[in-house]
Protein backbone atom coordinates (compact mmCIF):
# COMPACT_ATOMS: atom_id res chain seq x y z
CA UNK A 1 0.00 0.00 0.00
CA UNK A 2 2.84 2.46 1.02
CA UNK A 3 4.59 2.31 -2.14
CA UNK A 4 1.16 2.35 -4.70
CA UNK A 5 1.05 5.60 -7.09
CA UNK A 6 4.13 7.08 -5.94
CA UNK A 7 7.65 7.07 -7.02
CA UNK A 8 9.23 3.35 -5.24
CA UNK A 9 11.64 4.24 -2.63
CA UNK A 10 14.44 2.60 -4.21
CA UNK A 11 14.13 5.44 -6.50
CA UNK A 12 14.80 8.24 -4.59
CA UNK A 13 17.85 9.71 -3.90
CA UNK A 14 20.08 7.75 -1.66
CA UNK A 15 19.90 11.09 0.84
CA UNK A 16 16.11 11.11 0.67
CA UNK A 17 16.33 7.38 1.40
CA UNK A 18 18.76 7.51 4.67
CA UNK A 19 16.23 10.50 5.91
CA UNK A 20 12.74 8.41 5.45
CA UNK A 21 14.54 5.93 7.21
CA UNK A 22 15.61 7.89 10.22
CA UNK A 23 12.02 9.54 9.95
CA UNK A 24 10.81 5.85 10.79
CA UNK A 25 11.17 5.96 14.30
CA UNK A 26 9.21 8.05 16.33
CA UNK A 27 8.46 8.44 20.09
CA UNK A 28 6.47 4.87 20.23
CA UNK A 29 8.88 3.26 18.27
CA UNK A 30 12.89 4.58 19.96
CA UNK A 31 14.27 0.75 19.06
CA UNK A 32 13.58 -0.85 15.76
CA UNK A 33 14.59 -3.98 14.20
CA UNK A 34 16.12 -3.97 10.60
CA UNK A 35 12.94 -5.86 9.58
CA UNK A 36 10.95 -3.13 11.11
CA UNK A 37 13.23 -0.30 9.53
CA UNK A 38 12.80 -1.23 5.57
CA UNK A 39 9.24 -2.23 6.16
CA UNK A 40 8.16 0.98 8.02
CA UNK A 41 10.52 3.13 5.48
CA UNK A 42 9.68 1.16 2.30
CA UNK A 43 13.07 0.81 1.29
CA UNK A 44 14.18 -3.15 0.81
CA UNK A 45 15.88 -4.92 3.10
CA UNK A 46 19.35 -5.39 2.09
CA UNK A 47 19.44 -1.47 0.90
CA UNK A 48 18.04 -0.40 3.99
CA UNK A 49 20.89 -2.70 5.61
CA UNK A 50 23.85 -0.95 3.93
CA UNK A 51 22.24 2.54 4.49
CA UNK A 52 21.47 1.72 8.22
CA UNK A 53 25.26 0.75 8.61
CA UNK A 54 26.04 3.61 7.06
CA UNK A 55 23.85 6.19 8.97
CA UNK A 56 25.61 4.43 12.48
CA UNK A 57 29.01 5.37 11.01
CA UNK A 58 27.83 9.19 10.79
CA UNK A 59 26.61 8.78 14.08
CA UNK A 60 23.13 9.42 13.36
CA UNK A 61 22.01 5.38 14.56
CA UNK A 62 23.47 3.75 17.14
CA UNK A 63 23.69 0.22 17.92
CA UNK A 64 22.19 -1.71 20.63
CA UNK A 65 23.52 -4.79 22.09
CA UNK A 66 20.30 -6.55 21.10
CA UNK A 67 21.22 -5.85 17.61
CA UNK A 68 18.13 -3.09 17.46
CA UNK A 69 18.97 0.52 15.96
CA UNK A 70 18.22 3.42 17.72
CA UNK A 71 18.18 7.13 16.91
CA UNK A 72 22.16 8.36 17.84
CA UNK A 73 23.12 10.98 20.29
CA UNK A 74 25.31 12.65 17.46
CA UNK A 75 22.32 13.47 15.52
CA UNK A 76 21.24 15.30 18.43
CA UNK A 77 24.87 17.58 18.61
CA UNK A 78 24.34 18.60 14.68
CA UNK A 79 20.14 19.34 15.81
CA UNK A 80 20.82 20.86 18.79
CA UNK A 81 22.44 23.77 16.67
CA UNK A 82 19.15 24.83 14.55
CA UNK A 83 18.96 28.36 15.28
CA UNK A 84 14.43 28.08 15.51
CA UNK A 85 14.62 25.42 18.37
CA UNK A 86 17.93 25.41 20.99
CA UNK A 87 19.53 28.51 19.76
CA UNK A 88 15.83 29.95 20.80
CA UNK A 89 15.36 27.88 23.65
CA UNK A 90 19.29 29.25 25.14
CA UNK A 91 17.63 32.76 25.13
CA UNK A 92 13.99 31.74 26.14
CA UNK A 93 15.48 29.01 28.68
CA UNK A 94 16.16 31.19 31.88
CA UNK A 95 12.84 32.98 31.70
CA UNK A 96 10.84 30.00 31.45
CA UNK A 97 12.77 28.52 34.65
CA UNK A 98 11.69 32.07 36.35
CA UNK A 99 7.85 30.90 35.04
CA UNK A 100 7.83 27.36 36.23
CA UNK A 101 9.74 28.50 39.54
CA UNK A 102 6.64 30.86 39.85
CA UNK A 103 3.80 28.57 38.78
CA UNK A 104 5.22 24.65 39.30
CA UNK A 105 2.77 23.79 36.41
CA UNK A 106 3.60 22.84 32.64
CA UNK A 107 5.55 26.03 30.87
CA UNK A 108 5.78 25.22 26.97
CA UNK A 109 7.67 26.88 24.25
CA UNK A 110 6.78 26.27 21.05
CA UNK A 111 6.89 27.02 16.74
CA UNK A 112 5.60 26.73 14.52
CA UNK A 113 6.46 23.73 11.19
CA UNK A 114 4.13 24.77 8.52
CA UNK A 115 0.49 23.71 9.34
CA UNK A 116 1.70 22.21 12.99
CA UNK A 117 3.25 23.32 15.98
CA UNK A 118 7.11 21.72 17.30
CA UNK A 119 7.00 21.51 21.17
CA UNK A 120 10.83 23.21 21.64
CA UNK A 121 11.12 23.06 25.18
CA UNK A 122 8.90 21.65 28.44
CA UNK A 123 9.04 22.01 32.06
CA UNK A 124 7.51 19.93 34.31
CA UNK A 125 7.34 19.12 38.06
CA UNK A 126 7.17 15.42 38.63
CA UNK A 127 3.41 16.70 40.62
CA UNK A 128 2.03 18.41 37.65
CA UNK A 129 -0.67 16.95 35.76
CA UNK A 130 -0.12 14.84 32.37
CA UNK A 131 0.44 16.09 29.46
CA UNK A 132 0.30 15.12 25.74
CA UNK A 133 3.44 16.46 24.18
CA UNK A 134 6.82 15.81 23.96
CA UNK A 135 9.80 18.07 23.72
CA UNK A 136 10.61 17.35 19.97
CA UNK A 137 6.93 16.22 18.92
CA UNK A 138 4.23 18.21 17.22
CA UNK A 139 0.96 19.39 18.71
CA UNK A 140 -2.15 20.80 16.99
CA UNK A 141 -1.96 24.16 16.19
CA UNK A 142 -6.25 24.51 16.29
CA UNK A 143 -6.35 22.83 19.83
CA UNK A 144 -3.33 24.05 21.76
CA UNK A 145 -3.21 27.29 23.33
CA UNK A 146 0.39 27.73 21.68
CA UNK A 147 -0.98 26.46 18.47
CA UNK A 148 -3.93 29.88 18.83
CA UNK A 149 -1.02 31.95 19.12
CA UNK A 150 0.98 30.63 15.58
CA UNK A 151 -1.98 30.20 14.08
CA UNK A 152 -3.53 33.70 14.51
CA UNK A 153 0.00 35.45 13.37
CA UNK A 154 0.66 32.99 10.76
CA UNK A 155 0.18 33.95 7.12
CA UNK A 156 -3.57 34.09 5.99
CA UNK A 157 -3.15 31.07 3.74
CA UNK A 158 -2.17 29.11 6.37
CA UNK A 159 -5.12 30.60 8.51
CA UNK A 160 -7.69 29.94 6.09
CA UNK A 161 -6.09 26.18 5.48
CA UNK A 162 -6.95 25.50 9.46
CA UNK A 163 -9.90 27.30 9.72
CA UNK A 164 -11.36 25.23 6.37
CA UNK A 165 -10.04 21.98 8.15
CA UNK A 166 -11.37 22.41 11.45
CA UNK A 167 -13.69 19.70 12.57
CA UNK A 168 -16.56 19.92 15.69
CA UNK A 169 -15.30 18.49 18.75
CA UNK A 170 -11.71 18.81 18.19
CA UNK A 171 -9.80 20.55 20.83
CA UNK A 172 -10.79 23.70 22.84
CA UNK A 173 -13.80 22.99 23.82
CA UNK A 174 -15.00 26.67 22.79
CA UNK A 175 -13.94 25.93 19.05
CA UNK A 176 -16.67 24.01 17.80
CA UNK A 177 -16.84 25.22 13.95
CA UNK A 178 -14.62 26.95 12.24
CA UNK A 179 -16.24 30.74 12.46
CA UNK A 180 -15.94 29.90 16.04
CA UNK A 181 -12.09 29.16 15.61
CA UNK A 182 -11.86 32.10 12.54
CA UNK A 183 -13.40 34.41 16.19
CA UNK A 184 -10.95 32.59 18.10
CA UNK A 185 -7.55 34.06 16.14
CA UNK A 186 -8.81 37.48 15.85
CA UNK A 187 -9.35 37.48 19.45
CA UNK A 188 -5.62 36.63 19.99
CA UNK A 189 -4.75 39.16 17.50
CA UNK A 190 -6.21 41.62 19.57
CA UNK A 191 -5.61 40.39 22.61
CA UNK A 192 -1.93 39.55 22.03
CA UNK A 193 -2.99 36.34 23.92
CA UNK A 194 -4.81 32.86 23.84
CA UNK A 195 -6.48 30.85 26.84
CA UNK A 196 -8.16 27.60 26.36
CA UNK A 197 -9.78 25.10 28.27
CA UNK A 198 -9.77 21.01 27.05
CA UNK A 199 -12.16 18.46 29.35
CA UNK A 200 -9.85 15.32 27.72
CA UNK A 201 -8.07 13.80 29.05
CA UNK A 202 -9.17 15.58 31.97
CA UNK A 203 -9.49 19.28 32.65
CA UNK A 204 -6.83 21.44 31.15
CA UNK A 205 -6.51 25.59 31.28
CA UNK A 206 -3.94 27.06 29.38
CA UNK A 207 -2.81 30.52 28.68
CA UNK A 208 -0.51 31.17 25.75
CA UNK A 209 1.50 34.77 24.85
CA UNK A 210 3.69 35.27 21.28
CA UNK A 211 7.33 36.14 21.33
CA UNK A 212 9.05 38.12 18.91
CA UNK A 213 12.22 38.95 17.72
CA UNK A 214 11.67 42.35 17.25
CA UNK A 215 10.64 41.75 13.83
CA UNK A 216 7.84 39.05 13.67
CA UNK A 217 6.48 36.27 16.19
CA UNK A 218 8.78 33.55 16.25
CA UNK A 219 7.22 31.17 18.70
CA UNK A 220 4.60 30.59 21.49
CA UNK A 221 4.98 30.59 25.12
CA UNK A 222 2.31 28.79 28.12
CA UNK A 223 1.34 27.68 31.00
CA UNK A 224 -0.76 24.51 31.40
CA UNK A 225 -2.37 23.55 34.09
CA UNK A 226 -5.47 21.38 35.12
CA UNK A 227 -8.59 23.76 34.99
CA UNK A 228 -9.58 23.51 39.32
CA UNK A 229 -7.67 26.25 40.14
CA UNK A 230 -6.65 27.99 37.06
CA UNK A 231 -6.47 31.52 38.19
CA UNK A 232 -6.48 32.99 34.28
CA UNK A 233 -5.91 36.43 36.33
CA UNK A 234 -2.91 34.90 37.96
CA UNK A 235 -0.85 32.80 35.12
CA UNK A 236 -2.07 35.38 32.18
CA UNK A 237 -0.35 38.12 33.29
CA UNK A 238 3.05 36.03 34.46
CA UNK A 239 2.66 34.45 30.89
CA UNK A 240 2.65 37.53 28.92
CA UNK A 241 5.77 39.04 31.01
CA UNK A 242 7.65 36.19 29.95
CA UNK A 243 6.74 36.19 26.81
CA UNK A 244 8.00 39.96 26.47
CA UNK A 245 10.89 39.51 28.77
CA UNK A 246 11.70 36.98 25.92
CA UNK A 247 11.51 38.80 23.01
CA UNK A 248 12.96 41.90 24.18
CA UNK A 249 15.87 39.25 24.96
CA UNK A 250 15.52 37.97 21.21
CA UNK A 251 15.12 41.40 19.64
CA UNK A 252 18.38 42.50 21.67
CA UNK A 253 20.35 39.68 20.30
CA UNK A 254 19.11 40.18 16.61
CA UNK A 255 20.51 43.69 17.02
CA UNK A 256 23.78 42.28 17.37
CA UNK A 257 26.62 40.79 15.18
CA UNK A 258 27.70 37.80 16.05
CA UNK A 259 26.05 34.25 17.17
CA UNK A 260 23.12 34.20 19.68
CA UNK A 261 23.82 34.44 23.05
CA UNK A 262 24.89 30.93 24.05
CA UNK A 263 27.96 30.54 21.81
CA UNK A 264 29.30 33.43 23.77
CA UNK A 265 29.61 32.19 26.86
CA UNK A 266 33.41 32.30 28.06
CA UNK B 1 45.18 20.90 2.98
CA UNK B 2 41.97 19.49 3.91
CA UNK B 3 42.07 17.27 1.12
CA UNK B 4 45.41 15.91 1.30
CA UNK B 5 46.66 11.95 1.82
CA UNK B 6 43.26 11.04 2.17
CA UNK B 7 40.17 10.04 0.27
CA UNK B 8 38.95 13.28 -1.66
CA UNK B 9 35.35 13.87 -0.25
CA UNK B 10 33.87 13.75 -3.50
CA UNK B 11 34.56 10.33 -3.27
CA UNK B 12 32.47 9.44 -0.30
CA UNK B 13 29.19 8.01 -0.50
CA UNK B 14 26.71 10.93 -1.06
CA UNK B 15 24.85 9.91 2.47
CA UNK B 16 28.35 10.65 4.23
CA UNK B 17 29.67 13.64 2.44
CA UNK B 18 25.35 14.90 3.36
CA UNK B 19 26.27 14.47 7.34
CA UNK B 20 29.78 16.25 6.46
CA UNK B 21 27.73 19.09 5.26
CA UNK B 22 25.62 19.17 8.63
CA UNK B 23 28.67 18.50 10.66
CA UNK B 24 30.48 22.05 9.10
CA UNK B 25 28.13 23.98 11.28
CA UNK B 26 28.93 24.59 15.13
CA UNK B 27 27.55 26.92 17.65
CA UNK B 28 30.17 29.88 16.48
CA UNK B 29 28.83 28.98 12.96
CA UNK B 30 24.84 28.92 12.95
CA UNK B 31 24.43 29.99 9.48
CA UNK B 32 26.64 29.96 6.48
CA UNK B 33 26.69 30.39 3.11
CA UNK B 34 26.67 27.98 -0.20
CA UNK B 35 30.85 29.10 -0.13
CA UNK B 36 31.10 28.44 3.49
CA UNK B 37 29.35 25.37 3.52
CA UNK B 38 31.78 24.06 0.51
CA UNK B 39 34.88 25.24 2.30
CA UNK B 40 34.44 23.99 5.64
CA UNK B 41 33.00 20.25 4.55
CA UNK B 42 36.05 20.29 1.72
CA UNK B 43 33.07 19.41 -1.16
CA UNK B 44 32.65 21.24 -4.09
CA UNK B 45 30.20 24.00 -4.58
CA UNK B 46 28.31 22.65 -6.76
CA UNK B 47 28.11 19.53 -5.08
CA UNK B 48 27.63 21.54 -2.01
CA UNK B 49 24.25 23.20 -3.19
CA UNK B 50 22.77 20.04 -5.15
CA UNK B 51 23.17 18.00 -1.51
CA UNK B 52 22.28 21.50 0.21
CA UNK B 53 19.39 21.69 -1.55
CA UNK B 54 18.52 18.13 -1.10
CA UNK B 55 18.45 18.42 2.77
CA UNK B 56 16.41 21.78 2.58
CA UNK B 57 13.93 19.09 0.75
CA UNK B 58 14.14 16.80 3.99
CA UNK B 59 13.89 19.62 6.66
CA UNK B 60 17.91 19.05 7.80
CA UNK B 61 18.53 22.52 6.72
CA UNK B 62 16.55 25.70 6.30
CA UNK B 63 17.45 27.99 4.20
CA UNK B 64 17.24 32.36 5.33
CA UNK B 65 16.15 35.26 3.88
CA UNK B 66 19.70 35.99 3.23
CA UNK B 67 20.13 32.53 1.17
CA UNK B 68 22.27 31.36 3.95
CA UNK B 69 21.85 27.88 5.36
CA UNK B 70 20.58 26.97 9.10
CA UNK B 71 20.35 23.23 10.75
CA UNK B 72 16.73 22.94 10.41
CA UNK B 73 13.85 22.16 13.19
CA UNK B 74 12.91 18.56 11.44
CA UNK B 75 16.39 17.63 12.27
CA UNK B 76 15.60 18.09 16.15
CA UNK B 77 12.08 16.28 15.86
CA UNK B 78 14.48 13.16 14.73
CA UNK B 79 17.29 13.75 17.29
CA UNK B 80 15.01 13.89 19.94
CA UNK B 81 14.14 10.40 19.30
CA UNK B 82 17.61 9.32 20.68
CA UNK B 83 16.95 7.35 23.65
CA UNK B 84 20.70 8.67 25.07
CA UNK B 85 19.65 12.16 24.89
CA UNK B 86 16.19 13.49 25.72
CA UNK B 87 14.91 9.62 26.58
CA UNK B 88 17.13 9.57 29.17
CA UNK B 89 16.38 13.39 29.66
CA UNK B 90 12.63 12.76 29.85
CA UNK B 91 13.24 10.90 32.78
CA UNK B 92 15.25 13.00 34.64
CA UNK B 93 14.19 16.21 33.57
CA UNK B 94 11.78 16.34 36.78
CA UNK B 95 14.35 15.36 39.50
CA UNK B 96 16.76 18.41 38.02
CA UNK B 97 13.69 20.75 38.11
CA UNK B 98 13.51 19.84 41.41
CA UNK B 99 17.31 20.43 42.30
CA UNK B 100 17.58 23.50 40.13
CA UNK B 101 14.45 24.79 42.62
CA UNK B 102 16.15 24.12 45.57
CA UNK B 103 19.82 25.03 44.33
CA UNK B 104 19.04 27.70 41.93
CA UNK B 105 22.71 26.80 40.34
CA UNK B 106 23.72 25.20 37.03
CA UNK B 107 22.46 21.57 37.01
CA UNK B 108 23.64 19.46 34.36
CA UNK B 109 23.02 15.84 32.77
CA UNK B 110 25.79 14.91 30.60
CA UNK B 111 26.73 11.75 29.04
CA UNK B 112 29.50 9.64 27.59
CA UNK B 113 30.26 9.75 23.57
CA UNK B 114 33.75 8.20 23.20
CA UNK B 115 36.34 10.32 24.71
CA UNK B 116 34.33 13.09 25.26
CA UNK B 117 31.27 13.93 27.33
CA UNK B 118 28.14 15.40 25.34
CA UNK B 119 25.46 17.82 27.39
CA UNK B 120 22.41 16.38 27.32
CA UNK B 121 20.59 19.23 29.04
CA UNK B 122 21.32 22.15 31.42
CA UNK B 123 19.50 24.17 33.94
CA UNK B 124 20.76 27.91 34.65
CA UNK B 125 19.19 30.68 36.08
CA UNK B 126 19.36 33.86 34.28
CA UNK B 127 21.78 35.25 37.44
CA UNK B 128 23.83 32.15 37.65
CA UNK B 129 27.25 32.61 36.80
CA UNK B 130 28.55 31.70 33.36
CA UNK B 131 29.50 28.15 31.87
CA UNK B 132 31.28 27.09 28.86
CA UNK B 133 28.72 24.85 27.82
CA UNK B 134 25.72 24.52 25.47
CA UNK B 135 23.27 21.61 25.52
CA UNK B 136 24.01 19.12 22.30
CA UNK B 137 28.04 20.83 22.76
CA UNK B 138 31.15 18.59 24.23
CA UNK B 139 32.58 18.61 27.54
CA UNK B 140 36.29 17.06 28.33
CA UNK B 141 36.14 13.96 30.60
CA UNK B 142 39.22 14.98 32.43
CA UNK B 143 38.51 17.97 33.27
CA UNK B 144 34.57 18.43 34.48
CA UNK B 145 32.88 16.69 37.24
CA UNK B 146 30.51 15.33 35.06
CA UNK B 147 33.63 14.09 33.05
CA UNK B 148 35.22 12.83 35.74
CA UNK B 149 32.18 10.26 37.02
CA UNK B 150 31.37 9.17 33.09
CA UNK B 151 35.57 8.62 32.76
CA UNK B 152 35.76 6.60 36.35
CA UNK B 153 33.23 4.28 35.16
CA UNK B 154 34.33 3.76 31.47
CA UNK B 155 35.66 0.92 29.76
CA UNK B 156 39.65 0.33 31.16
CA UNK B 157 40.90 1.55 27.57
CA UNK B 158 38.92 4.28 27.63
CA UNK B 159 40.53 5.51 31.17
CA UNK B 160 43.98 4.46 30.31
CA UNK B 161 44.22 6.66 27.25
CA UNK B 162 42.23 9.47 29.35
CA UNK B 163 45.35 9.30 32.14
CA UNK B 164 47.90 9.01 29.22
CA UNK B 165 46.67 11.78 27.58
CA UNK B 166 46.22 14.39 30.30
CA UNK B 167 48.15 17.34 30.55
CA UNK B 168 48.98 19.09 33.66
CA UNK B 169 46.96 22.53 33.46
CA UNK B 170 44.57 20.99 32.33
CA UNK B 171 41.44 21.04 33.94
CA UNK B 172 40.58 20.88 37.88
CA UNK B 173 43.17 22.48 39.86
CA UNK B 174 44.23 19.43 41.65
CA UNK B 175 44.57 17.40 38.80
CA UNK B 176 48.52 18.58 37.39
CA UNK B 177 49.84 15.03 36.61
CA UNK B 178 48.24 11.44 35.00
CA UNK B 179 48.84 9.87 38.36
CA UNK B 180 46.61 12.56 39.76
CA UNK B 181 43.92 11.92 37.41
CA UNK B 182 43.87 8.38 37.57
CA UNK B 183 44.02 8.74 41.74
CA UNK B 184 40.78 10.88 41.41
CA UNK B 185 39.14 8.38 39.26
CA UNK B 186 39.80 6.03 42.21
CA UNK B 187 37.97 8.33 44.49
CA UNK B 188 35.10 8.88 42.65
CA UNK B 189 34.49 5.35 41.79
CA UNK B 190 35.01 5.37 46.31
CA UNK B 191 32.96 7.76 46.94
CA UNK B 192 30.36 7.18 43.72
CA UNK B 193 30.66 11.02 43.58
CA UNK B 194 33.15 13.86 42.02
CA UNK B 195 33.92 17.07 43.42
CA UNK B 196 35.79 19.48 41.27
CA UNK B 197 37.01 23.04 41.36
CA UNK B 198 38.50 25.12 38.67
CA UNK B 199 40.52 29.08 38.94
CA UNK B 200 39.47 29.63 34.86
CA UNK B 201 37.82 31.17 33.45
CA UNK B 202 36.47 32.44 37.30
CA UNK B 203 36.30 30.13 40.48
CA UNK B 204 33.81 27.26 39.94
CA UNK B 205 33.35 24.37 41.92
CA UNK B 206 30.93 21.01 40.91
CA UNK B 207 29.93 18.28 42.98
CA UNK B 208 28.65 15.26 40.24
CA UNK B 209 27.33 11.70 40.73
CA UNK B 210 26.67 8.59 38.12
CA UNK B 211 23.23 8.20 37.27
CA UNK B 212 22.36 4.14 35.99
CA UNK B 213 19.56 2.68 34.63
CA UNK B 214 19.85 -0.78 36.49
CA UNK B 215 22.89 -2.29 34.68
CA UNK B 216 25.55 0.61 34.45
CA UNK B 217 26.52 4.16 34.11
CA UNK B 218 24.46 5.59 31.66
CA UNK B 219 25.38 9.17 32.86
CA UNK B 220 25.81 12.01 35.14
CA UNK B 221 24.38 14.79 36.68
CA UNK B 222 26.41 17.45 38.32
CA UNK B 223 25.67 21.24 40.02
CA UNK B 224 28.15 23.92 39.01
CA UNK B 225 28.54 27.16 40.90
CA UNK B 226 31.12 29.70 41.77
CA UNK B 227 33.27 28.83 44.43
CA UNK B 228 32.40 31.49 46.75
CA UNK B 229 29.65 29.80 49.11
CA UNK B 230 29.84 26.84 47.64
CA UNK B 231 28.48 24.43 50.39
CA UNK B 232 30.19 21.06 49.54
CA UNK B 233 27.97 19.64 52.49
CA UNK B 234 24.97 21.03 50.98
CA UNK B 235 25.01 20.10 47.51
CA UNK B 236 26.89 17.17 47.62
CA UNK B 237 24.44 14.98 49.29
CA UNK B 238 21.83 17.13 47.11
CA UNK B 239 23.22 16.10 43.78
CA UNK B 240 23.88 12.57 44.59
CA UNK B 241 20.16 11.95 46.30
CA UNK B 242 18.92 13.05 42.89
CA UNK B 243 21.33 11.21 40.96
CA UNK B 244 19.91 8.00 43.02
CA UNK B 245 16.15 9.40 42.18
CA UNK B 246 16.74 9.25 38.70
CA UNK B 247 18.48 5.72 38.60
CA UNK B 248 15.67 4.39 40.36
CA UNK B 249 13.33 5.66 38.00
CA UNK B 250 15.53 4.70 35.13
CA UNK B 251 15.54 0.88 36.28
CA UNK B 252 11.49 0.84 36.77
CA UNK B 253 11.46 2.19 33.23
CA UNK B 254 13.73 -0.69 32.24
CA UNK B 255 12.02 -3.31 33.89
CA UNK B 256 8.53 -2.33 31.67
CA UNK B 257 7.91 -3.46 28.44
CA UNK B 258 7.56 -0.93 25.91
CA UNK B 259 8.63 3.26 25.14
CA UNK B 260 9.64 5.35 27.86
CA UNK B 261 7.44 6.82 30.06
CA UNK B 262 6.96 10.39 27.68
CA UNK B 263 5.75 8.01 25.08
CA UNK B 264 3.25 6.64 27.77
CA UNK B 265 1.60 9.85 28.42
CA UNK B 266 -2.14 10.36 27.50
Amino acid sequence: MRRRGGRPPQGQPVVERAFALLRSFDSGRRAQTLGELARRSGIPRSSALRLARTLVGVGALERLDDGRFVVGLRLLETASLAPRGHGLRAVAMPFMEDLFHVTRQHVLLAVREQAEALLVERLSALDAGPVRYRVGGRLPLASTGVGLVLLAFAPPAVQDRAVAAHRPGEGDDRLHAPSDLRRALAEVRRGDYAHGHQSHPGPMSTVAAPVRDGRAVVAALSVVAPSSGFPDAGYGPAVRATARAISRRLAEEAGRAGPPAEGRLP
